[in-house]
């Protein structure tokens, strides 16, 4: 076989030319975890930082934990005393996300040659079946640097049952194990919490690792971000830079962008900042002002309408993949679908055709939300009858926002066509006699998007990168000191950055679900008053009007622009640069 | 305001990060272009390689231009007199591709300080509106490897009415241009063709520069590639990794990912190489082997249930966009829809009901096409019937082929569990009695995607923009001294690459469209004997029974891997590897 051949074949299996040169690169490393030129783990002491639960129910249920942590705050330090002989077993929960791998790296670095690390394949589930093995460097030097949760495997199971916490004290006796690292987002996180508390007894440390893209999982400046939030951003900003970059070439679509986020819009709002598009919908916005689906529609005409009479026919909407479940009017609308859905089912079961259900449903909901439902195009219709998890709830991700809003605009830019000068003054646009003509010329074309996969396992940012590795460490030297139910996170970024763990316990609190009282982490939303966020308002009725947009291009592992951190961090974090500083490049011998 | 603010407010206006390092990157300059260490034109001579034409026709048409240039490749040299005083024009025409930018700093570059390079916005339709402006150094420092086409614009119009070529002849006299540079695809450079031709006699130069993503203008080793491919397949190819990364780490899904590429399946041939999925579509070999619509099922099917038997529940398979078009039963239907709807429009026109529409039409075409036809989901019959462009033609970008194979893939498999043993066998599958009982467990749950308008504008990647810095060097000195009717190009991309201009009038050949003869440039289809389709050939069983796929990440611009071809160009041409060898990093002081 000729040469070429040769070189195309040997990039299968995840050893593409950068994959090749993933596996060979340098890993920032924090000081804490070097010593005598060797990366180690480290030791932990108090803080008098405090997280305080204001839930007598909290404090009781977690009584153990906290009267073990106190719910302080952690600080790493380095140290040299070896410990030796530890099992600690490590699990993916939920869906992937950049770095993950090189978490599995940070506390295999961290256990060292004298302590056991068992991987569990498939997440909470595979734990439940005992599906533990051991994991060498060897196999780790497969995936440094590499995306995706495939080494292990991930699932979305929540461990609550008696039958499951029995399943789970089996085999943590059987293995032996004396710490349990779950690298998961907030509710995988309250299970760590909640698992700390149970194996407590046991001796069986339970260790948490901040994941998730959508960003939701924040602690003030105790836990900056999560990691893979950073990888996923990058990758939609490129895509977004590139099609904004697109619109003025061919001057004549406006494209409607979908960015996953299941229900905060902390990825809306970096990509927003990483590309300055004309319009940015924000969620936790839209539900403080109250908008209607209405209120959303004309907010974003008016903009499209401003920049044709400019000339600027092309434009650009990005969209957070929660926001219809933060419009009021269907937050209630969705409500009463479930509640009508769940009391009318056998009648509903009985009826075959779209159009009989879709008035038995009409007649049991409220006038209001009766008539939102009825504007809605049909697709969107049978969407909010249609798809309903186990527990009866509406599958937001399932509905197509974007194209929602491309039909409702559509139907509006028609009536103002019938009607110009009264559509104008209705949304307050003052238009010469010009204007009005031109109204009558005006083409609405459209393309709509969503980015949602391409940004889960891709492989991880150099930050990501960085991060994971560092967090790894952190969790892995937790485990092995025995500090029960914490956090493992990085403080200060940008420079100075502390290794700390934040008590599981004291980010617990009761939130009603579904009718009764849970333990959770509260999700972390937008805060309107975050300088990000005030940042974003500053600027979007600058970026509404002229073309301001920029392209962030694909993430660079080498030059200078390799080392960025999102923008909505280092601005929320006070940071006065974009760089960040998480350690010395360092040779990882695996 | 603060410093960190700053700083962002900064990257507004194409000025992220990236682009500002951008603009100060060094460009891979040819050594034909570099004198005395500075950048300047090339001269030209012939090479005994000459291009015959088959027809008559052809070589009356442009008996002017074949005359002087008797159909002779040129190959360009060092030289050093000094060209002054010529006015040239440059304009884009069609969709864009990433490095028109950098064409046009190569022609400035070639045009130096003493001869005036004028801009033309909006494509050829600008041009027919004398919208020419001149464009200096000091404007081109902004857009230095940037992606995108909005420096100056672009359409599709075709110059082809006497009307316009009375324009077209008014404009070169009004700015008494020396030469004009259309950078364009393969109809824009049929166009360069004839208007090279028909202002032979105005003195006037015309050159085409080779531009498309869809790498369906190739002229075997005289034209290797043109400029955009390598960036949108890059592009292309990291989003299609990224998710193949994520089929294991969920395994529960099955992606379908459609590709732009209008017609030929280069992209989604060199998207396959270097990702490895384990089904990939290639129009040309379907329309080859006459596979029907449920051919193509029936072979994915097999595979999916191949992998499911052996654990894998996941994949994903890569569908070239206009697929739909090359299988033959479409062929057939699509012609007989077009020329039903042709004679039917009046009758059509009255009906309100799609059902009705829906009956009228199948009345009227072949029982075979009226057979597939009711077949297909209702959505997909929709888009047959209604999406016509202005010449009655099927718009088949609007077809969402992928979702169609996920129907009608979805159809089969409720037959298959209604009667497992029988389809199976029919499917030629050997299964025991275990995997009957699975069967009855399949699950198939898929998403769906488009890669398209993110791959147009994105940056050059390093060979763009190198390649297109050294074609606009290539146009440039062509018009300088007076080659009419030349495509540029480059030629041994790996090693020892020269630059040669290619006589247009000999790649011009006679085809039927719509009834009538036209001249026209072939497009280039993905040939089945090609290295590059055979090597993909060979593996693909290989990646399709187990996980083979690589995941090539986003392209760099630093480091070692950034100067990569595509791999279907490094197979085609016989390079023994996949790295450009297009010249010295030179400092360009624009």
């Amino acid at each position: 076989m000729d040469k070429l051949k040769k070189i195309i074949i040997q990039t299968e299996k995840n050893n593409s030319f950068l994959e090749q040169t993933f596996k060979k690169l340098k890993l920032f490393i924090h000081p804490t975890f070097i010593q005598n030129n060797t990366v180690q783990a480290c030791s932990f002491t108090q803080t008098p930082q405090k997280l305080n639960s204001n839930s007598t129910a909290v404090n009781q249920y977690f009584k153990n934990t906290i009267q073990q942590n106190k719910n302080q705050v952690l600080q790493g330090n380095t140290k040299s005393t070896l410990i030796k002989g530890k099992k600690i077993a490590v699990l993916f929960s939920g869906g992937p996300a950049a770095g993950g791998h090189n978490v599995l790296v940070g506390i295999k670095l961290a256990l060292g040659e004298n302590n056991t690390l068992y991987g569990i394949k498939n997440g909470p589930k595979g734990f439940l079946n005992g599906e533990l093995f051991e994991i060498t460097s060897q196999k780790l030097t497969h995936i440094l640097n590499l995306g995706g949760f495939d080494f292990l495997g991930s699932d979305r199971t929540k461990i609550k049952t008696p039958e499951q916490f029995n399943k789970v004290k089996k085999i943590v006796l059987q293995y032996q194990l004396d710490g349990l690292i779950i690298i998961g987002g907030d509710d995988s996180n309250t299970n760590a919490a909640i698992l700390a508390e149970y194996l407590f007894d046991l001796k069986c440390a339970v260790i948490g690792v901040p994941k998730t893209i959508d960003g939701d999982l924040q602690v003030n400046h105790l836990l900056p971000i999560t990691f893979g939030f950073d990888t996923a951003t990058k990758i939609y900003a490129e895509l977004t830079g590139n099609i904004l970059q697109d619109t003025p070439s061919s001057h004549k679509y406006w494209h409607f962008i979908k960015v996953m986020g299941r229900s905060a819009s902390h990825v809306a709002l970096e990509v927003a900042l990483q590309t300055k598009p004309p319009i940015t919908l924000i969620s936790e916005e839209i539900a403080q002002k109250k908008m209607s689906l209405n209120d959303i529609i004309t907010y974003i005409l008016k903009i499209i309408l401003k920049r044709y009479f400019k000339g600027l026919h092309h434009g650009l909407v990005l969209v957070p993949e929660g926001l219809i479940e933060f419009i009021p009017e269907f937050q209630i609308l969705i409500q009463e679908l479930n509640n009508t859905l769940a009391q009318q089912e056998k009648e509903l079961a009985q009826i075959n055709l779209f159009s009989e259900k879709k008035e038995l449903i009409i007649s049991k909901i409220n006038e209001k939300s009766a008539k939102l439902f009825s504007s809605l195009p049909q697709n969107i219709q049978e969407k909010l009858l249609l798809n309903r998890d186990s527990h009866g709830n509406l599958q937001v991700s399932q509905i197509d926002t974007e194209q929602l809003l491309i039909e409702m605009l559509k139907r509006k830019i028609q009536s103002l066509k019938n009607d110009p000068q009264k559509l104008l003054y209705a949304l307050n646009i003052n238009a010469n006699q010009d204007d009005i003509e031109k109204i009558h010329k005006f083409k609405f074309a459209t393309n709509h998007h969503f980015f949602g996969y391409e940004g889960r396992c891709g492989a991880p940012s150099t930050f990501d990168a960085a991060y994971t590795v560092n967090l790894g460490l952190t969790a892995g030297s937790l485990a092995l000191e025995h500090h029960t139910g914490y956090l493992a996170s990085i403080t200060n970024l940008d420079q100075n950055s502390q290794i700390i763990a934040i008590p599981l316990s004291g980010l617990i609190t009761l939130e009603k679900r579904s009718g009764k009282n849970e333990m959770v982490i509260q999700k972390a939303l937008v805060d309107l008053k975050s300088p990000a966020f005030e940042f974003f308002s500053e600027r979007r009725s600058h970026w509404a009007e002229t073309d301001c947009f920029s392209s962030p291009g694909p993430r660079q592992y080498f030059g200078p622009t390799a080392n960025q951190l999102p923008f909505t961090v280092a601005l929320n974090q006070g940071y006065s640069n974009t760089q960040f500083d998480l350690g010395i490049e360092t040779d990882i011998s695996l």
